[in-house]
C-alpha cells in the first residue's frame, strides 16, 4: 500500500472529498447557492416545489412543469397499509427521527428501488410521503386518530401542517413553512449528505442512503440542534434572564445549540431570512418573550464569542410560534433536506468510486494470541 | 473560508480521515490485525465471541469473562413482540438487507440508546438479536413458521444456523460460521464503517449509526459482493466453462464481484483462510463443480488481471455448501461486522469532531431567478 496522505484537519474539515454541481457554501453571493441561485433569491420568489425541481432535475420549472410536479407529489401522499401498521407499532415516546428513519426503511421493503432508473420516482415518493409518515405516527400515537393523509393542500408545507393540526394552515403559516423548506433543502457536504454519499458509493439503493442520512441528521450537532435550541430558549423568562444564563453556559464552556458552523465564518445566510419570519410570527401570536429572548441570545453570543446563529436557531422560535411540537422540528428538516440528499446520491452514482479513506493507526503493536487458560 | 485542500484521489482513496486503534489493513503481519492480533491467529485459535470482546472492549477475555459474555448474549436473543410484528409485515420478496436495516431501526424505537453510557448494552443487544431478526423474518415469510428465537446454542453462529434450519448445526458448520464471523468482524475505514463514523460524529445514537452502516454494506461494491459472486459461479457448469465465461466478462470490461480491493494490493488475507474452509465443506458435501469452478475463477483473474479474491469470493461457495440461501449471505456479514461498526462508533464518540468535508464546485455560475412566466 502506498503511504496514506496525512489528515489535514479533524473531521475532514477543509478537505475536498468530491465534486458537486448542487450548491456552494461560503463562496459567493449571500453565502449559499443552489445550482447557481442565491438562497435569498429563491426564498423570496419561489415555492419549495420549484426549488426541489431545481435541485433534483437541474432547472427551475416553468408553470406547466411546476403544476405537473405538484400534481405528481399530491398523488404520492398515501401510505401503504403495511407501513401504517408499522407506524402504529411505534410507541408514543419514541424519538420522531427514529420514526422517520424506520418509516423510510420500511418503505424500502415495500417499494424497493430495483435499479437506478427508478431513482427519481423513489425520491418523489419519499418527498410526498415523509409528511404523511410523521403525521400518521404522531396523530395515532398521541391522539389515537388515524388521519387521512390525502389532503387537498397543494404544497408539501401545507399538507404537513394540515395533517398535524386537522385544519388548513393560515397563509402566514404556509408561507413560513415554504421558506423554511427552501432554506433547509440543500447544503453541500454536510454530515448527513456526506453519509448519504458514502452509502451511495457502494451502489446501494436510495432508501438505504436516505435512511442513513436521517440517522446522521438526528444528532444534536447537526439537525437535532433546532430542538436543542428550543429546549434552551424555552427556559428563559426574559431577555435579561437569557443573557445571564448564556453567560453562565459560556463560562462553563458548554456548547450552545443553534450557533456556529463548520464552514461559514461570520454568519449563516439562512439565519437572516428565517429570523424575519420568526419576527412576523411573533407579532402574529403577540409574543413578548421568546422572540426578544432569541434576539438577546444572538447578541450575547456575537459579543462574547463572535459566534453567530446558524439556520437552526430562529427556526426554533418560528416553528414554536406555529404551534409545532418541538420534537417534530428535525423531521421537518428531513422533509426538506431529502431533496439535497437524493440529488447528491444521483450525482455520486453518475461518477462513482467507492468512498473508502484510510486511517492512522494508533493501537497496540503486533502481538500473538495467548491460550485462554493463561490470560 | 480558507481555501479547501484539493482531493487526493477519488473516493478519498489514500487519504487519512481519522485515527483508529481497532485494526490495520495492509500494514503488518498477514495484512489484517485486530487490536494487534493477526486475523490468521485469531481465526485459528478463538471463538467469535472472544474476538467481539476483543474488538469492543479492548482485550481478549479470560475464561470467566468469555463465559459471562456468552451467557449475556444468550440472554439477549429474544425479540420484543412489536419488532416481530414489524418483521411479519415485511413481504417475502423483500431484500434481506432491507429487513436487517428495518429491524435495527425499529429496535431503536423500542429500546432507544438514551445516552452514551448505554452504548455497550445497545451493542450487545444487537449482536444477540441480529440472527433472531433475520431468521424470524425469513422463516415466517418463507415457511409460515414463527420460530422460537431462544435456542440453547452457545455461539452466535450456531444460534443462527439452528434457527434457520430448525436443527442444531454439525460441528463443521459451526466451526465454519465461527471463522467466517471472525474474518468479517472488523476492517478499518471501509465504506460501511466510515458511514457509521460520519453518523456518529453528529453525536447520533447507536441504532442510527448501525442502521446507516447496514445500508452501506448492502451495496454490491461492498457487502453485497458475496451474493453477486454466488450468482455468478452458480451459472458455471465446470471449471472450463467458468474460464470461458470469465474471459468474456473481462473482455467486456465487466466488474467481477468478489475480486479486487481498495487497500490490499496483491492478496486479501481473509481469502486464504475461508478458502480452506470452503474446500473442507466441498469434501463434506461431495461437491465436484462449485469449488473447482471457484478455484479456476481465482486462477483466471490472477493470470489475466492480477486481480485476487477478496474476503467475499470463497465465502460464496462456503455458505452455499452449508445450505444457506444466497440472499442471506450479506445479513451474516452484518451479524459479524456489527462489532467493528460499534467499536468505531465508540472510538469516534471518545474524540469527536463532526465529519464535514468540503466539495469542489463544478456547477453553473451565479444566476438570478427569472419570474416563472418567462422561463
Ligand atoms: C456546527 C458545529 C458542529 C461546527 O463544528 P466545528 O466545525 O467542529 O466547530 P469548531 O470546533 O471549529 O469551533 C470553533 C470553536 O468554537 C467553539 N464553538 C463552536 N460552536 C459553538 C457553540 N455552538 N457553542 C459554544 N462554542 C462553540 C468550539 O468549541 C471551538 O472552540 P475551541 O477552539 O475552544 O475548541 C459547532 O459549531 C456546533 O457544535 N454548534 C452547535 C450545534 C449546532 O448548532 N449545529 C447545527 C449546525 S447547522
Ligand atoms: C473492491 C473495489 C470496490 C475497490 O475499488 P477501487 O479501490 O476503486 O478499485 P480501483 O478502481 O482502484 O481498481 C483498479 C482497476 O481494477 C479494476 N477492477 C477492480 N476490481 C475489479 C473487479 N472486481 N473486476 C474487474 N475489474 C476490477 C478497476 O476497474 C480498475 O480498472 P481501471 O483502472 O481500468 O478503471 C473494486 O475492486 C470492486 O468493485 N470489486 C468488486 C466488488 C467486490 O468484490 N467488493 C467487495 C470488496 S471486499
Amino acid at each position: 500500500m502506498a503511504e496514506a496522505k496525512k489528515l489535514s484537519g479533524a473531521g475532514l474539515r477543509g478537505q475536498v472529498a468530491g465534486k458537486t454541481a448542487l450548491s456552494t457554501v461560503g463562496q459567493t453571493g449571500s453565502g449559499l447557492t443552489y445550482r447557481g441561485y442565491d438562497v435569498k433569491d429563491l426564498a423570496a420568489h419561489c415555492q419549495f416545489e420549484e426549488v426541489a425541481h431545481l435541485i433534483l432535475k437541474g432547472e427551475l420549472p416553468n408553470q406547466a412543469e411546476l403544476d405537473a410536479y405538484k400534481a405528481r407529489l399530491k398523488d404520492l401522499r398515501s401510505l401503504p397499509q403495511a407501513l401504517k401498521d408499522v407506524l402504529e407499532l411505534i410507541p408514543k415516546d419514541a424519538h420522531p427521527m427514529d420514526v422517520m428513519r424506520t418509516g423510510c426503511s420500511m418503505l424500502g421493503n415495500l417499494e424497493t428501488e430495483e435499479d437506478f432508473g427508478q431513482q427519481q420516482d423513489a425520491t418523489d415518493r419519499l418527498l410526498a410521503a415523509f409528511p404523511s409518515i410523521i403525521c400518521y405516527w404522531y396523530r395515532f400515537s398521541h391522539d389515537g386518530v388515524r388521519i387521512d393523509e390525502n389532503t387537498d393542500d397543494d404544497s408539501v408545507g401545507a399538507h404537513f401542517l394540515h395533517m398535524l393540526r386537522g385544519e388548513k394552515p393560515s397563509t402566514l403559516h404556509e408561507q413560513t413553512m415554504n421558506v423554511s423548506l427552501i432554506l433547509y433543502a440543500e447544503h453541500e457536504f454536510n454530515a448527513s449528505t456526506f453519509t448519504a454519499r458514502v452509502c451511495a458509493s457502494t451502489l446501494s439503493d436510495m432508501h438505504s442512503c436516505v435512511t442513513a442520512a436521517i440517522g446522521s441528521l438526528r444528532g444534536p450537532l447537526h439537525g437535532g440542534a433546532n430542538e436543542a435550541a428550543m429546549d434552551m430558549i424555552e427556559r428563559f423568562t426574559s431577555a435579561d434572564h437569557a443573557e445571564k444564563e448564556m453567560l453562565g453556559m459560556l463560562e462553563r464552556k458548554e456548547k450552545i445549540m443553534g450557533f456556529g458552523h463548520a464552514i461559514y465564518a461570520t454568519s449563516d445566510p439562512r439565519n437572516e431570512i428565517i429570523k424575519q419570519w420568526s419576527e412576523k410570527l411573533a407579532k402574529d401570536v403577540g409574543d413578548t418573550v421568546l422572540y426578544p429572548v432569541s434576539v438577546r441570545c444572538e447578541e450575547v453570543m456575537w459579543r462574547e464569542k463572535k459566534l453567530f446563529c446558524n439556520a437552526d436557531f430562529f427556526h426554533a422560535s418560528a416553528y414554536h410560534f406555529m404551534g409545532i411540537p418541538t420534537k417534530l422540528f428535525t423531521p421537518i428538516f428531513v422533509m426538506s433536506r431529502l431533496t439535497g440528499w437524493a440529488a447528491h446520491v444521483m450525482e455520486q452514482r453518475a461518477d462513482n468510486r467507492i468512498i473508502r479513506p484510510s486511517a492512522e493507526y494508533v493501537g497496540v503493536a503486533p502481538r500473538t494470541v495467548e491460550p485462554i487458560e493463561s490470560r
